[in-house]
C-alpha cells in the first residue's frame, strides 16, 4: 500500500504532501488535521494520474478499488450514500495541481445526482427548484467537460425555456422550468453523444476523474504552464468533496476572502460575499457581489466565525490566505484555503508586517517576494497633477497604470500585442480562455465582475493594471465600441488609460511620473543586501543614468557604452568626419575634437558613481551605424541625376554614397566593430581612454575618488586583448603622468564571442576582468541575429515549443550557459584573482542571476531600473 | 661541454642533428662524415642564436671562447691562418635555418681579407685582380649586411669607375680597378658609418655572425616563415666554411645541380654551370648560366666525379636532392646539398620512382607529397588545339599556366593580387624582395636567370608557374612595358599568360582544358588509399560535379546543397512565387511546380554516385536571396514615381518593395535560414523530401542502388531537429509507401551552430550523423562574418600577427576545434554508432584533415578539385 496508494482521505494527508495531492489536496488535508471546519472528502493523487498517463489513459491497477474503499469510508463519514435516493451523497470533483493554476483545469459539481436522487434532494432540502437546478447544472458541467457537448449548446436549452415563458433572468424561471431545462439536457445529451446521460453515480464519477486527469492536457492549462514555467509532468490530483451549498436560500452564500488587502497589503479582511449563491458565481465575476463586510450585517455571527477562521489560517500557514467559504443554511464552511496571490506591492508590505508580527524572519520575507514583481513598483505612475479625461471609474483591481488602443477580443489582443502594440484588452468579463489576450496587453478592464473576478486575479499575477466591474460602461462586442455614461463612444483601436490603483479609465494616453519607493520596500531590500553575495551594477551611459542607478543601489556601473556618446546633433557631422577621413591627419582632427566631449561625459559619470567602479567600453558598433542611409542616399542621387541637379550637388553626393557603400556589411553584428576597430583604427581607442583618464585625473586632482576600469569588447583572441591593454596602458600613463596622478590602470574584456569563451584561460592571462555580454554571446552561440529572430521565426519557436524560453530573456543554461562554466573555471583557474560579471540583459533577470550567483561570479550588472530586482533575486539565490 | 655547446665542428655534427645545427649545417655534417668533398668548416648552433636573443642580443657567456677554439682547430685542419698574410685563411659566414628558407637571410663571402691579407692572396693565388675582386666583395657584402650600408651606394662605385674606365661589364674592369673601387669603399664605409672597415679578421667573424643571427629577424625572413607556417622562436645556425673559389679561372667554376628533373622528375642530371664565377653569380640570375651538360665537355672529369657525387648523395638521402657545388682549379667541392624543391609533377614521380627503384617504401612516398602541391597537377592547362599568339618563349621553370594582367612591380602586385585581380609579375630577375610580389601573382615571367634562379625557385616551392631568362622580350621598368623580338609592345595592364610547363608566353587570356592524371599520380593515391582511415566524400550539387569528384576518387557526396537548384531562369520565377505568395495554397502550387524539376537533379545525382552515400542538405540561405535586391527596385520605384509612370507598373513595384522588405533582414547570415525555414515554412522541405524520394524511389525501381541522405542545416537545437526529422520521415516513408520501396531513412545534421556543438549530447539523440559545417561554425565561434571580414579586417589580422592563420583556410583548433572535440565526445557517448565527417572547406584543407583524423571523425567532404589532396592528407594524418 506504499508504492501503489493512489488515494488519501483528507484526514490522512498533510500539508507537507503538496507534491503527492497537490496544492488544493494538501491545504485541504492540512485544513482538515487543524480542525477548520472542512466538508469530507478524499485527494487522488497526483502519481494516480501520471500513471494513468503511463497506463495510456487508462485505469492504472489497482485504482478503482482504492477509490471504492475511499468512497465508503466518505459515505460512512457522512452518513451518506452515493446514489441513494432517501440520502444522497453529492460531491464535488476537482483538478488540484502542485502548482496552483487557478481556473485552467476543469471542476464538475454536484455529482452524484440522477433521476431518483434528484427527488431525494428535493425532499431532504425541501426545495424543489434547487434540487432542479443543481441537476441541471451537473448535466451542463458534465456534459461539457466529460461528455465534450458545447458549453452554448446548453445556454441554448436555457435561453429558449426563458423565451418559452417570457422571463429575463435564470432566478425567474421556476422549479418546473428546471426540470423541463433538466429534460431537454438529456435529450441534448443523447443527441450529440448517442448515448444517454449516466445515471449511474459511480459511472459519473470515474468519468468525472478521467476529465480532470486529462484537463491536465488542455490548451488553456498548457499555455499556463508555459508562461508560468510549471513543468509538464507533474500531472493534476483530484479532489472528491461532499458537496455543501451556498444556494439552499437567504441563509446561505459563497465568497471568497483574503486574509489582507491583495492590492495594498494592509491588514483588514477583504473580499466579496453572495447570498444565495453558488462559488463559481462569484469566481465568474457573472454577478457583482458585495463587499465581505456586507456579511458582518446580514450573518454577523458567521462574519464573526470567518475572522476568526481567516486569523487561525493566516497563522497557521504564515502567510496571507486566499479562502473560499460557503455558508449552507447558516454553517460556515472552508473550502478551500491558499497562499493569496497579491500585487508586488502587496507583497512587500505583508512580508514586511509578517517580520514584524514575529511570524516570519527577514530570510523568509526576503525569499516571498517574486523579485521581477518589483519592476511594477518602479514602473511610472500617472502624473495626478495632469489634466486628465476621466471617462468611467471601476474597481482598482490590479494597480498599475496603462495605455493602449482598445481591443474587444483576446485574439486581436494576441495579434496586436505580439506585434509590439501597446493595446488594453476590455471585456464584459475574461474567462480562462482570454488568457493568451491578457498575456499580449498592457492592462484589462472589465464592466463586471469584482475585484476577486478571473480578470482582477490574474492580472494581479501578472502584475498588469486591471480595473474591474465597471459597470457604467456598455460594452457593445458585435460594433466594436464601449459607451460612457456620459454617452461618449470609445471604438476599437482608439487609446485610452487605465489606473489600476484607482480604478479610474481616461481617455488618451496620459503623462507618467516617477515612482516613490515606500519604506517597506527599502527595508526588504537592505534585508536582501544582507543576504547577497553577488555584487549588483548597473548598466549606465549618462550621468542621469547612473545617478538614478545608485538612487536604487546600484554599486557601481558594469557597463557603460561610450557609443551614444557619439551621437547628438553637435556630435554627428564631427564622427562622420572622422569615419571618412581620407588620411590619419583629417581623422585626427575630428578625433580631437571629440576628445573634450567625451571627457565631459566621463566626468559626469565619474562624479556620479564617486568611490565606485565605472566600467568603460571602448566603441563597439560598426562605424556606418553613424552614416547616413544608403538607401536614402540612392534615392538622392537617383534623383539629382534624374532632374540635372547642380553637378557639384552631385558629385558630393555620390562621393557620401560611395563611401557609406565602401563600410557596407552583409552582417554588421560580425562585422568590422569592437575591437576590431580598435586594432584597425587605434586612434579612436586611444582618444577615448585619453578622455576617460584625462576626466578621471582632473576628478582625483579635485579630491573626487574616481575609478575608472577599461572593458575592451568582442575579443575573441588572445593577441586582441594584448594589442589593446597596452594600448590602453601606454595612453592611461601618458595622462596620468602628464596630470601628476596615480590612478591604477584596470583592463577586462568582454567575453561575449563563443570563441573568447572557448580560450577563456589565454584571455584570462590578459584580463583584469571578465565581463559577459550575454546578448551577443546569446547571439552567436544560437547564430541568431536577435532584431531578425524576433520578427520572423523567434516567436514561432517559444510559442511553438521548440524553445522553452526566449533565450534573450532568460539565459539558455544548456548552451550558453556551458561556455559561461568552462570560461569561469578556465579564467579563474589561471587567474585567481580574475574579476568575473555579466553585463547583458540578463543580468537582470532573477533565474539568470540564480545561474549567475552559482557559477561564482562577483556581480552582476543591469539597468538602473532592475538594480531593486537584481538586489533582491542575488539574495535569493543564496542557499542555506 | 654539453648543456653550453655551442659549437660543431663539420666532423662532429651529424645528419639528424637538423634542430641544432639548421638544415646546411646537418647536410655539412653529414656529408663530410660520409667521405663526400666539402670544404672544412664548422656551425655554431641555434641554441646560440637563441641564447644570443635570450641574452639581449649579446654573445651568451662561453661562445666567444668556443669561437676562438673551433677556429683553432679549423685552422690546423686546414693549414690556413685568419689574418696571416702568407697563409690566409678565408671563410664564408652563412645562416642555416631549420627549415631551408632560400634566400631569406644573410651570407658573407671571403670574410678575412684585409689590406694585409688581400696581397698573400693574390700572391697565393698569383692573380691579383682576382684578390681584389674578393676582397672589394668582402666589403660590399660586408657593408651591406654587417654594417647597413645601402646595397646601391655600392654599385654607385663600381659604375661610376666603369665610367671611368669607359668599359661596360665587370668583368672589364681590371686588378688596378677593383682596387680602385676597393679603396673607394673603404671611404663609403668611413663615411657612412663614421668607422673604418674592420681590418681584424676576428672582428670581422664576430661581426657577421651577429648579422647572421639577427638576418632571423629581417623582414623577408618573417615574410617567408608566415608564408611557410615556420615557427619564430627557433632561430638560426651559423656555419662557417673555408672559401673555395669557383672565379679562379677557366678551370674554376660553379654550379647547381639536381639529381632529377625538378619540373617532370624524370631521372636525368639537371642544372646549371658556370665557368670562372661565383655561387652567388648562379642564384641570383644575373648571368644565364649554361646547362650541366655543358660541364662535361669542358671538364669531363669533374662532370664524371659529380654525376657520381650526385648518385652517391641521392642514395645517401633517399630523395632527389639539389646540390651546390664549385670547381676551384679542377677539383670538385661540395658546398651544400638538400632536398631538392620541385613541382608536384615531379615530386609524384620522383617518389613512385624511389618506390621503384626501391630506396623508400610506399608509406614513405605518400608521407614525402605535399597534399596541397597536388592541386597544381589538377589545375586546367593551356588548351593546345586553341588558336594561341605567341609573343616570347623563355625556360620552362615551374609548370602550370596562368592569365592576368602584366605588373612591373611587386608592390604593385602585391596591391591589386591582395585586391583580387589576376596578375602576372614581370621582372628582368627578382629577388628576396619581391617575394610578397610573387605571392600575390598568378604567375612569374623573367627576362633572365635560368631554372635555378630565385624566381624559378620560389615560383616552384609556391606551385605557381614561371617563365624563366626570356631573353628575347626586352623590359623597360621606366616606362613599364615590354618589347618582345617582333617589336610588339606589351604595356603594364595587358593581359599575357604564361605555360610555365614549355616557357611560352602568349598575348590575351587563353583556353584551358582539365588536365589529365599521369599513371604515378594514380598510383601515389592508391597507396594512399590503403593508408588512410578517414573516407573522403565530395561537395557537388549537381551530375556533372558528381562524375567529377568520383572520377577523382571521392567515396559518395557529403554535402549536396539545393539552393543551387533553385536557381536558374526558368526556376527563379516560380521560387519567387513560392516566397511571396499571399497564402499557403499560392505556396504549394509553386512548390508543386518546383518538385519535378528538384526531382530531375536529384535523379542525376544519385544515379552519378550510385552505390555510394548522398547526402542532401534541406534549403538553407535566406529567402531574400531569391529576390530582386531592395536598392535597385528603391531606384526603379524612386524613377517611376518622378516620371509618372504608369500607376499599374508603380504599383507592383511598389509592392514587391514592401515584400522584399519584408523579407529584409540586418544580420542575414543568422536570420531566418536554415532550419529555421524547415520549421516555420514545413511545406518547403516537405517539396524537397518528396523530391530527393521520388527520385530514389524510381531509381530503386530502375535497379539502381541509390543511397539518399538527409541532412538539416543550422540546427542549434534537439528540437529543432526533433520536429524536422519526423518531418523527413513521414514524408520519405509515405513516398516509398506509394513505390513500394524499401530504402532507409537517415538523418542527420550539420553542426554549424556553437550551441549544437556544446549540446551534442542532447542532438545526437536526433541524429543518424553529424557533418561539421565549419564555415558557419568558424563565423559564430569567431564572429566574423566572412564577407565582411575578409576585406575589412581579417587581412590586416593576419598580416599583422593577431591571427596566425586565416581560420577559413586553416581550422582554428584552440577555439573551432575545442567544440568539435567536444562534439564528437559527446556525441558518440550518447550514440556510438554516431558517423561524423566535416563538410566545410576545412574539410579539403591538410592540416584541417590532420585534425579530423586525430579528433576520429569518420569522414571529410571537400570541392571535387580538392579530393585527391584530402586522399593524400588523409593518409598522412595516419601516424604508426
Amino acid at each position: 500500500m506504499t508504492e501503489n496508494r493512489y488515494i488519501y482521505a483528507f484526514d490522512e494527508g498533510r500539508g507537507d504532501m503538496r507534491d503527492l495531492l497537490g496544492g488544493k489536496g494538501a491545504g485541504l488535508a492540512e485544513m482538515t488535521r487543524a480542525g477548520f471546519p472542512v466538508p469530507e472528502g478524499f485527494t487522488i493523487t497526483t502519481r494516480a494520474c501520471r500513471a494513468y498517463f503511463s497506463a495510456g489513459a487508462s485505469w492504472p491497477e489497482g485504482l478503482l478499488d482504492q477509490l471504492s474503499e475511499a468512497l465508503g469510508r466518505l459515505e460512512e463519514k457522512t452518513g451518506l450514500r452515493l446514489g441513494d435516493p432517501s440520502r444522497p451523497l453529492l460531491v464535488s470533483v476537482r483538478s488540484g495541481a502542485v502548482f496552483s493554476m487557478p481556473g485552467m483545469m476543469d471542476t464538475i459539481l454536484n455529482l452524484g445526482l440522477n433521476d431518483v436522487t434528484v427527488e431525494g434532494l428535493a425532499r431532504l432540502t425541501g426545495q424543489d427548484r434547487f434540487a432542479w437546478d443543481c441537476y441541471r447544472r451537473l448535466i451542463q458541467m458534465y456534459g461539457d467537460v466529460v461528455l465534450g457537448v458545447p458549453h452554448h449548446a446548453f445556454e441554448r436549452v436555457i435561453e429558449e425555456q426563458k423565451r418559452k415563458r417570457g422571463v429575463r433572468l435564470d432566478t425567474e424561471l421556476t422549479a418546473d422550468d428546471w426540470r423541463a431545462v433538466t429534460e431537454a439536457f438529456k435529450d441534448l445529451v443523447l443527441a450529440k453523444t448517442k448515448r444517454p446521460f449516466p445515471q449511474d453515480p459511480r459511472e459519473q464519477l470515474e468519468g468525472a476523474v478521467r476529465a480532470v486527469f486529462e484537463s491536465w492536457n488542455n490548451q488553456r492549462a498548457v499555455v499556463y504552464r508555459r508562461i508560468h514555467n510549471i513543468p509538464e509532468d507533474l500531472g493534476t490530483a483530484v479532489n472528491v468533496q461532499r458537496m455543501v451549498f451556498g444556494n439552499l436560500g437567504e441563509d446561505s452564500g459563497t465568497g471568497v476572502v483574503f486574509t489582507r488587502n491583495p492590492s495594498t497589503g494592509e491588514k483588514v479582511l477583504y473580499g466579496e460575499f453572495l447570498v444565495n449563491a453558488q462559488g463559481e458565481d462569484v469566481v465568474a465575476g457573472i454577478r457583482t457581489p458585495s463587499p465581505i463586510s456586507a456579511l458582518r450585517e446580514v450573518m454577523p455571527e458567521v462574519y464573526d466565525q470567518l475572522a476568526g477562521v481567516a486569523r487561525k489560517l493566516e497563522e497557521h500557514y504564515r502567510d496571507m490566505q486566499d479562502i473560499e467559504f460557503t455558508v449552507e443554511r447558516g454553517k460556515l464552511f472552508i473550502l478551500q484555503t491558499r497562499a493569496a496571490k497579491r500585487t508586488a506591492q502587496a507583497a512587500v508590505k505583508v512580508a514586511a508586517d509578517l517580520v514584524k508580527e514575529g511570524k516570519i524572519d527577514r530570510k523568509e520575507a526576503v525569499r516571498r517576494i517574486s523579485p521581477d514583481s518589483l519592476q511594477q513598483l518602479l514602473h511610472r505612475r500617472i502624473d495626478s497633477s495632469a489634466e486628465l479625461d476621466l471617462l468611467a471609474k471601476g474597481l482598482p483591481a490590479s494597480p498599475g497604470a496603462a495605455s493602449g488602443k482598445v481591443v474587444f477580443d483576446a485574439d486581436e489582443a494576441d495579434r496586436l500585442g505580439s506585434g509590439g502594440e501597446a493595446v488594453i484588452l476590455v471585456r464584459p468579463e475574461t474567462t480562462p480562455e482570454d488568457i493568451h489576450g491578457i498575456v499580449a496587453a498592457q492592462g484589462v478592464l472589465t464592466s463586471r465582475g469584482g475585484m476577486t473576478s478571473h480578470a482582477a486575479v490574474v492580472a494581479r499575477g501578472m502584475g498588469k493594471p486591471c480595473v474591474c466591474g465597471c459597470e457604467s460602461i456598455r460594452i457593445d462586442l458585435q460594433k466594436k465600441e464601449f459607451v460612457t455614461e456620459g454617452g461618449r463612444v470609445v471604438r476599437e483601436g482608439d487609446v485610452i488609460s487605465i489606473d489600476g490603483a484607482t480604478g479610474r479609465v481616461y481617455a488618451g494616453a496620459v503623462p507618467l511620473v516617477d515612482p516613490e519607493l515606500s519604506p517597506e520596500f527599502r527595508e526588504l531590500l537592505q534585508w536582501a543586501d544582507e543576504m547577497r553575495r553577488l555584487r549588483v551594477l548597473a548598466n549606465a551611459d549618462n550621468p542621469e543614468d547612473a545617478a538614478k542607478a545608485r538612487s536604487f543601489g546600484a554599486e557601481g556601473i558594469g557597463l557603460c557604452r561610450t557609443e551614444h556618446m557619439f551621437l547628438g546633433p553637435e556630435r554627428v557631422p564631427v564622427v562622420r568626419r572622422m569615419i571618412l577621413a581620407e588620411d590619419g591627419e583629417e581623422r585626427r582632427k575630428a578625433l580631437e575634437e571629440l576628445l573634450p566631449l567625451q571627457r565631459e561625459d566621463f566626468r559626469g559619470i565619474l562624479k556620479a558613481m564617486e568611490g565606485l567602479p565605472v566600467t568603460v567600453r571602448l566603441l563597439d558598433p560598426p562605424l556606418h551605424e553613424f552614416l547616413p542611409n544608403p538607401e536614402e542616399l540612392v534615392v538622392e542621387v537617383t534623383l539629382l541625376r534624374e532632374r540635372g541637379a547642380d553637378p557639384q550637388q552631385l558629385r558630393e553626393k555620390e562621393t557620401m554614397l560611395r563611401k557609406v557603400r565602401a563600410l557596407y556589411e552583409a552582417n554588421p553584428m560580425l562585422g568590422h566593430r569592437g575591437c576590431r576597430l580598435g586594432i584597425t583604427f587605434p586612434e579612436i581607442y586611444r582618444m577615448q581612454v585619453r578622455a576617460l583618464y584625462e576626466a578621471a585625473a582632473q576628478l582625483v586632482r579635485e579630491g573626487v575618488d574616481a575609478r575608472p576600469e577599461v572593458m575592451i569588447p568582442l575579443v575573441g583572441h588572445r593577441k586582441e586583448l594584448e594589442i589593446l591593454r597596452r594600448l590602453v596602458e601606454e595612453e592611461a600613463r601618458k595622462v596620468l603622468e602628464a596630470f601628476g596622478v596615480e590612478l591604477p590602470v584596470r583592463v577586462g574584456t568582454m567575453i561575449e564571442v563563443p570563441r573568447a569563451a572557448l580560450t577563456a584561460e589565454e584571455i584570462a592571462r590578459e584580463a583584469d576582468f571578465f565581463s559577459f555580454g550575454t546578448n551577443d554571446l546569446t547571439q552567436m552561440t544560437f547564430g541568431f541575429s536577435r532584431d531578425d529572430a524576433e520578427g520572423k521565426f523567434l516567436h514561432h519557436y517559444v510559442q511553438g515549443g521548440v524553445l522553452e524560453a526566449d533565450p534573450f530573456v532568460t539565459l539558455d543554461e544548456g548552451g550558453v550557459g556551458r561556455l559561461i562554466r568552462w570560461a569561469v573555471e578556465e579564467g579563474r583557474r589561471v587567474r585567481p584573482s580574475l574579476k568575473i560579471g555579466i553585463c547583458g540583459e540578463h543580468g537582470g533577470d532573477p533565474r539568470s542571476i540564480a545561474f549567475c550567483h552559482e557559477q561564482g561570479l562577483d556581480y552582476v550588472s543591469c539597468s538602473p531600473y532592475r538594480v531593486p530586482v537584481a538586489r533582491l533575486a542575488a539574495a535569493q539565490a543564496v542557499r542555506e
